[in-house]
């Protein structure tokens, strides 16, 4: 085991509970969550803390060093994952158990922040549990009784991990082209043949058995998605009364050998190759597996934000520390003074643009996923319960629309703040010793992975902004914006933020009124030349609208005479940063969208034509 | 030895010659370069080309794989470095040898097409010979009578190599503090002890001998930049007959582990630890040390443009090739449709948007390092001449102007053109084989080496744009780009392109005018605030005007009914996607540094009161 290299700030999670986020208050007063107080929470916080220095972190780059290897058929971990595994499965393996009277649930809200923490400090291992709950909750939904009395709480309890089995060779992000096959069998089961490819934690032994959630095809099913259905595959059979019965014919073939997150085996598995692999049918339907994955799929953008959070926060806070006791050059405007001192790099100018750059995106996006988790946390608390659903409609709407901004707008900002933290570093930056070369190689397949960015980009403007039709999400998002730039009398100081706002947010408007006009005018294939800056756009905007709140919220603090001036100081300055200085791309993006010289488009003979030469020698 | 992933188009080479930089035909006119022909230049680059992917681009993904180690003070190279050595040498060693009176020599403007293959094709490999041309110049332009006699042709011939030798362990970016001492023997020659730190390809033995080009301070130098003086180390002794002597103690400590450019020997090395380590004094002058190395560095800043274009074009051409030949969903606008068939991702318009940044970047950049290496051949032809002396001014102040925004703009664009190279390819983008995340690997120290790019952003705004006082440079700069925009009327169809770069270029007067206001008003501490982004501008503008100037020979070359239309065409899509959909950041920036409050400066107390926390348990 090595060093730990992860760094965070309790005092960012307190913010958001006890200033930002103060609906947190009414949250805890719900039966679900009532055991948690904000004692216990901040105990809980510097326990996960903890645990991520201590524990998770000092195997962060020697996970990177050791990667994964395939021996014999079996994949070799880093040599510190199995006893992490026990202590994780010990301390934290039953967090989302409500198995037993007495358990009270963690909402989402709280278990992003620990998982922030978890994720940050090493995310090659958090992959391997890092299906256990959503797919708990997956079994919970559509399992049939006797699957959820196998399967469910083994999940909750981290006892057997879970692993998601979509992709295949001929279909990348296109998962209609999948084509395992299953075959019904006189008992119910089926019997599955077919190969799944870069499948994230795919085989390991950390636990007794792992469960594979496979996309696959019943032998009357269709093509293309309707046809799909969910199985469940468990590497080591479960007999009917919970026992463990033979090797169910999952292999792993081969591993790919990748630029960052080598602690994650990525497998290339065959089902059924070499001897029978039977599989249960989720909830024993076919043909609605997409529909089942939903959830799932979701949970795991999500978590690719958090992911994306986690490393892009310590990447920042270590360019921090190394910024604030590197001595090098004096100050731009004395540097022709002989007399003038040296200072820390943090002392220049530039370097303070990068860390101002890195902090405000760091929090914003912090800021974001608490947004969304918060209301994910409250429509738990509104299951069942009918005065609630028109609460319930805006929370989920909330939900959905910021799902794939989360996902992608954090994942392509943790990639810039990992840049800056190697550029405030300079040559340390680039060297392996000091770490953060290594966010960047970890955070980049975020951008990829649980559907690419571009992808997500389609899901926002097409299913969640209605193309531009003022969706019924959208205006959701609005009354909310609306709703906090009403308050800007409150904030005179802030008079030329409130107002940036809501410009950027007119922006948006006329972004998607010319969206919505292309649609009627037969010009849709223009989309998507735009729909990844639209999403950019987005998120810029819910940033500097998060991080506005939370200076106004930091500014109530000061205005009470509050200790720790420092911290809500900066709250301050991440909004005043953001908002003037990356902020203004919205402007700039709604101009070019409304250029329509802008559109570029090539024939493919064309790309042809240049790689023909390209290719020759 | 692997496969070769490197990838070139000749046509971008011969668009520069014959097309775009037509001038160069009036420089073969001029006795230095008349060897050279149109036919002649064309069966070389084609014999680059070759060289570059049939005997360096082999070892690129193998040197990765392998890196340096340092086994009983020797260091090893990856295994297909000594052969591929021998094969360099003997095909293009001596380039710039103008030993013998038939010898003609290549200009840099054509020169640095073959680096850029070559510097594509095997970076790490190329640091070895990197610095054997200019350092050969170095001596015939500072070195005394012996030292040319000694050094000159060894250089020039590649027999030797050279290493330069400036950054200190206290001493990163902050020359001023150097330390290593050189004391004058009574023969003239100095004893050198000292260490330094990050010295790229600091120790092998490809060649019999290594000329360490060692920045040090004599006994009785004063302290700062203006005490320091350059010395000239050899490896192995060098008597004044030119035969070798003695181990003259120059050894490698340790090696650093990096991110990526791991086939290049990164070292920290020791003079004088164990024994006298002798040197010649560089021209027998002291303290002119950082004076003399001016040359050097400024020929490092431009190479590393040329490595960070050598590697972005091979990415997007890589990037390319897998777009178009990979089959994955339908267009988004026929996404819904049962019937629509499936294409290759180049046809999806988000992905054309990716490849279109990739291709206006590149050849922007390209175009921007032929701009300068015009210059600089022109300037050769002009030695001696007294009636040259205005053009000569012209070319050597475009050339001083334009080499931090070559070293700092490309390397930055190269870093988003892999990252976006990587997207294209989405899963295989982040996986060893296809081998484009080496390159994001490799190209991320060329923005923090041969002086980070903030310091080039300083060189640029203070030392050339004289601090926005309408600098001599700018002037040249001023009536190069007006010269240009007064050719619109000759192009009617770019029009619109034409207007955009002439609200840029005025864009960027605003902002000059804004930094002086800020001298006169004591602000200049803002200055470093927007000094990358300012830097960047000019960068954005200058490619803008390179672009535009490519889709007008172009399209002079489609009036004229010429073949290969694809190609012509594609010249004015790069011209227009970047003038529509990249220039408009210029308005953007002015903005930003025209508001006063998106200056934001943070005091060291309340970073290290942030840090304080987050470095607690």
């Amino acid at each position: 085991m090595g060093r730990n290299i992860y760094k965070s700030d309790l005092r960012e999670f307190k913010f958001l509970i006890e200033d930002q986020f103060y609906q947190t208050k009414a949250l805890f007063e719900h039966s679900l969550y009532s055991e948690h107080s904000a004692e216990n929470l901040s105990d809980l916080l510097q326990k996960a803390k903890k645990f991520a220095c201590e524990v998770l972190g000092p195997g962060y780059q020697e996970a990177d060093e050791q990667g994964c290897q395939l021996v014999d058929g079996k994949v070799q971990l880093p040599a510190s994952f199995p006893e992490m595994w026990s202590r994780f499965k010990e301390e934290w393996g039953d967090l989302a158990s409500t198995d037993g009277e007495q358990h009270s649930e963690l909402p989402p809200f709280i278990m992003q922040m620990l998982l922030e923490m978890f994720m940050g400090a090493n995310p090659s291992f958090m992959t391997y549990g890092g299906f256990c709950l959503p797919s708990s909750t997956l079994v919970e939904k559509y399992g049939s009784e006797i699957q959820k009395f196998l399967f469910k709480e083994k999940l909750a309890r981290s006892e057997w991990t879970s692993c998601l089995c979509l992709t295949e060779p001929q279909a990348g992000s296109d998962v209609s082209l999948v084509d395992t096959k299953a075959s019904r069998q006189e008992d119910g089961t089926y019997l599955l043949t077919g190969e799944k490819y870069l499948i994230s934690a795919g085989m390991h032994d950390l636990t007794e058995n792992t469960l594979y959630f496979v996309m696959g095809r019943g032998e009357k099913s269709g093509s293309g998605t309707y046809g799909l259905s969910c199985f469940i595959v468990p590497k080591y059979w479960v007999e009917e009364d919970g026992s463990l019965g033979e090797f169910n014919q999952v292999e792993c073939l081969s591993l790919a050998d990748k630029m960052g997150f080598k602690g994650c085996a990525n497998t290339h598995l065959s089902f059924g190759k070499n001897g029978p692999c039977r599989a249960y049918l989720l909830g024993d339907r076919e043909n609605v597996g997409l529909l089942q994955f939903l959830t799932l799929m979701n949970q795991a953008r999500i978590s690719t934000g958090v992911y994306a959070l986690g490393m892009a926060s310590s990447a920042y806070y270590n360019a921090l520390a190394y910024a604030s006791k590197r001595l090098q050059g004096k100050r731009f405007h004395e540097s022709f003074s002989a007399t003038a001192s040296r200072v820390n790099i943090v002392e220049h100018v530039d370097v303070q643009r990068m860390l101002l750059e890195m902090k405000s995106k760091v929090e914003g996006c912090r800021a974001l996923i608490a947004k969304l988790t918060l209301s994910e946390s409250f429509l738990k608390t509104f299951e069942g319960q009918a005065d609630k659903k028109a609460e319930a409609t805006h929370h989920q709407g909330l939900v959905n629309l910021l799902t794939p901004v989360v996902k992608a707008y954090v994942s392509d900002q943790a990639w810039r703040v990992c840049e800056l933290a190697i550029q405030t570093c300079g040559g340390q930056g680039y060297l392996k010793e000091l770490g953060i070369e290594q966010y960047a190689r970890d955070v980049k397949v975020l951008a990829i992975w649980e559907g690419t960015n571009y992808i997500q980009s389609q899901d926002l403007i097409r299913d969640k902004l209605g193309l531009g039709n003022s969706s019924k999400l959208f205006q959701i998002y609005k009354n909310e914006i609306e709703a906090f730039i009403a308050k800007a009398a409150d904030y005179p100081t802030f008079k030329g933020e409130f107002k940036g706002l809501q410009e950027s947010f007119e922006h948006l408007e006329i972004v998607l009124k010319a969206v919505h006009v292309w649609v009627r005018t037969k010009e849709m294939f223009k989309i998507p030349a735009y729909s990844t800056r639209i999403l950019h756009m987005m998120g810029d905007i819910t940033l500097a609208w998060l991080l506005l709140e939370a200076a106004c919220s930091a500014s109530n603090r000061l205005s009470q005479g509050e200790a720790d001036t420092d911290f809500f100081e900066s709250k301050i300055l991440s909004a005043k940063f953001f908002i003037r200085n990356e902020l203004p791309r919205t402007r700039m993006v709604m101009e070019i969208i409304q250029d329509p010289d802008s559109f570029c488009s090539v024939d493919s003979s064309v790309w042809n034509s240049l790689l023909n030469e390209v290719e020759s020698l």
